[in-house]
């Protein structure tokens, strides 16, 4: 018997990874989470249909959404993480010697409680004593929070089911508040290439603008991840992600990477120009 | 009845785009040539069962195996085009007015005749007087050529198949030799992901810095390739593709692009850890 994981990019566009076997498939009260085994991408996670990470790839996207704006701002000491309840970014993050804190907020514990058991790859740093695992509504979380913050990533899923309150104007704005003078914000912001994804890129990239001073879009390859072309946004108070690198700061760390480097830093903000027009539209 | 058409990016992994009908079927001397139809895509070209190109991206790869070279060239003049049966690269190159030849050297008459007949979107300007179509091996008509092009363009399939011959040593030497003082070759160079395409652009990579005295690479989202993530090899007898960019001059041709603008050249330069590895190890 063949077992084939098959995600719907669109209506009409599907990809398919063979699996070898389904090591968990749990109902939790806010979504399906699966684990399956895979010879191309080792594990991969599973949540209502859609694929979250492989660990064949992971390491792009956790990557990319905390060493660009680590780079920024290397001497970030407290952390907001939304989502991310596979805990790679968290895993990242506490590569930081600079970084004291960081809180976790995921809606799910189930997500965690499955991830620590069949995703160690990626789960294997949430025991660090900086971590503080707090396990609510990251938008209600967020909202009385002032002046906290010197960075929030935002690591959630796409903008239907339980992401969707992290992708309103109203979270935004109290992300902003939460966050110090010199605070980023960084987000995962969908694909520019099939079409409803470009408009959920589209729209959360409008509000990130309508609320934060400076906010632009960086890019990375991600394969397992629709077309493969994924996006992400950059939003802060004033520091600029490319004018503002701390680049020299940033290899003194001498952290091993196997997708981000300072250089792709500057490229990934470089946009084609159709996603620039969709994003400036 | 549902018609897909499924392209395997391995033995485990398959990225399938319904059809809604085929245009043709052809088995020509030296392949299998499929025009499909479908609602995501527009129409697609299959070659030997590998998607070539669809009418919705082929702008991406078209623009950045072009526009890249003669933004570092914008003065050359006589151009070889190397396989490229469909027209994307020739519609490109036809675009600019400084060019005054482009010899097209296409193994196959087949695909050109049918893309013409079927794809005028890439095809349709095969037509113009500067063009000069040559219906042979590649490997064989670059030869005995000396000093005679600014810009070679090796637009291939795979290095199975028909194309294998592109992918040596033999041939880059043989366009090295092809090639003015201030020559330029580009070539499409697979991808960094899956292990077997990693090969391949391994191999071709290796060779074109044994025979060029300046090898880089370059990449670009392709979302229906494997993976979404392609790499193109820039070689030249001296110019470099970052430093020797001539941002202002190609701006001022005013071209409207919808990939390709002078930002992201330099950052397609920019590539990840892990590509930089393969790529030279």
């Amino acid at each position: 018997m063949e077992l084939w994981f098959t995600e719907q990019h669109t209506k009409d566009t599907t990809f398919s990874i063979r699996v070898t076997s389904r090591l968990v498939s749990a109902q939790s009260e806010f979504q399906k989470i699966e684990v399956y085994e895979s010879r191309d991408f080792g594990r991969i996670l599973v949540l209502d249909g859609y694929l979250m990470l492989t660990e064949k790839d992971e390491f792009i996207y956790h990557e990319m959404i905390t060493h660009v704006p680590m780079a920024v701002n290397p001497a970030a000491a407290d952390v907001l993480v939304i989502g991310a309840g596979d805990g790679g970014t968290v895993r990242e993050l506490t590569r930081y010697q600079s970084i004291r804190r960081i809180d976790m907020v995921e809606i799910d514990q189930q997500v965690v409680d499955i991830c620590r058991k069949y995703l160690p790859q990626t789960a294997g740093r949430l025991a660090d004593e900086r971590v503080n695992l707090i396990f609510t509504d990251g938008v209600k979380f967020v909202a009385d929070k002032t002046n906290e913050y010197d960075l929030i990533i935002v690591d959630s899923t796409d903008p239907i089911g339980p992401g969707e309150g992290l992708f309103t104007s109203k979270f935004y704005a109290d992300c902003f508040k939460a966050l110090k003078p010199n605070g980023i914000l960084v987000n995962q912001m969908e694909s520019p290439y099939y079409p409803d994804d470009a408009l959920m890129a589209q729209s959360a990239f409008k509000k990130l603008k309508s609320v934060f001073p400076l906010a632009k879009a960086y890019q990375a390859h991600i394969p397992t991840y629709p077309s493969g072309h994924w996006l992400f946004g950059f939003a802060s108070k004033g520091l600029d992600p490319t004018a503002d690198l701390k680049a020299d700061l940033w290899n003194d760390l001498m952290l091993a990477t196997k997708y981000y480097n300072t250089d792709l830093h500057k490229g990934s903000f470089a946009l084609p120009n159709y996603v620039l027009e969709i994003l400036n539209r």
